[in-house]
């Protein structure tokens, strides 16, 4: 494809830059092994993931308010101490586990494929993920955002439009001008419905090693990257 | 001061991080070379500025909607290559004038300043600059910002209370664990009022060698510093 329109790139973050499954089972082993609790943590690291996306909707469909991130995660994470039985944290605990989502490890070839798209494109998360969880995160992980978007901006999170043409509005650019990088091909449809470039980085291990990842090429999907590395090559940097 | 309860210093950026004079004089004496003009760059560069704080009242009082500051930057320059009497510029070349402010250039201890200031805390802009221009601009300086905010963001320029809660609200703190850094003791005041810490960085020469500069102590300042390695230092890093 002519990559020479784009100026910009918005990166999904969840999944896609970061691996949360194994950064939340890793410190959900050192809680376990500090309160002496044997926990299913990739079950527990699954389920709060869903209950994610089951409290963003309620956000999408208006039947909760504008909530951030950080407040959705802190409601499924009460339910799920209860569902898997953890007790004996002080509420000190809760609201440092409830921020390992500020803490997120990056996939290993995220960082040095974002140093080489950088020096030709702009990089900007756009994730539904709340700023100060991106900032602290990116601050974190050393992660060479050149501005952080996210969904708050827009009071709507994605996949409505909005949070797409909020990033284009903030960025001065036009949404063709900006490549939408996602390991969810959901999350690339409705970018490329508001006039984005879209290019797909499968994270296969992203629910860990037995669930498959589909990967079909897709009529709007306009890259298909292996990973961030071969991302920038593609992308002539 | 006891600085242990700041968490994240917000920053005014034209002026208090770039020089915007020197920069706007030197690109300014270039086009001059090109196109034979003899004009007095400095005064241009002071006219410009002056046009932006009488366009940006006009949308803090409601009498203009909400317009970005490179919009009312390019609305100033269009008066002012008349009054100037710059002619021959073509659409082309106003455009790439009219983002000079994308290409500012830093005070020389800024980015030294703030690298040492993000090893403890975090570091954000809180200027009237909109996000593509503040975006831009650190991509071309090389400035570490963690995170970018603008007056954008709430739709409300500085000093207007709402612009100082955006940041707040965007980093997830209390206005107390927020210090703001300005070479502008009005922006210092209105930072204050929303119970933000403020630290005092006068740049004697944003306007030129012979513009005192007023560094009289207030109440509402908690700091001062001489420039951005002082604050470092007087903010333990």
């Amino acid at each position: 494809m002519d990559v020479s329109s784009i100026k910009a790139l918005t990166f999904d973050v969840f999944g896609t830059v970061v691996d949360w499954r194994t950064t939340i089972i890793a410190e959900g082993e050192e809680i376990g092994k500090a309160k002496g609790l044997t926990i299913d943590w990739a079950r527990f690291a699954d389920t709060w993931r869903a209950g994610y996306f089951s409290s963003m909707d309620l956000v999408r469909s208006k039947k909760l308010p504008w909530t951030k991130i950080d407040t959705l995660h802190r409601m499924v994470l009460d339910n799920l101490l209860i569902e898997f039985g953890i007790a004996g944290l002080s509420e000190a605990e809760k609201y440092r586990l409830n921020l390992v989502w500020h803490r997120l490890k990056p996939w290993p070839d995220a960082i040095p494929g974002l140093n080489r798209l950088r020096t030709r494109y702009i990089i900007a998360t756009l994730s539904n993920g709340n700023m100060a969880l991106l900032t602290n995160m990116a601050k974190n992980a050393g992660l060479p955002w050149d501005c952080i978007l996210s969904a708050e901006l827009a009071k709507r999170y994605k996949p409505d439009p909005e949070a797409y043409l909020m990033a284009a509005d903030l960025l001065g650019l036009r949404t063709d001008q900006i490549m939408h990088v996602a390991a969810h091909k959901a999350d690339l449809k409705a970018a490329h419905g508001q006039g984005m470039k879209t290019a797909f980085v499968p994270r296969p291990l992203e629910y860990g090693p037995t669930r498959e990842v589909e990967t079909t090429p897709e009529p709007w999907i306009d890259l298909f990257a292996t990973d961030f590395e071969d991302l920038a090559t593609k992308l002539g940097t």
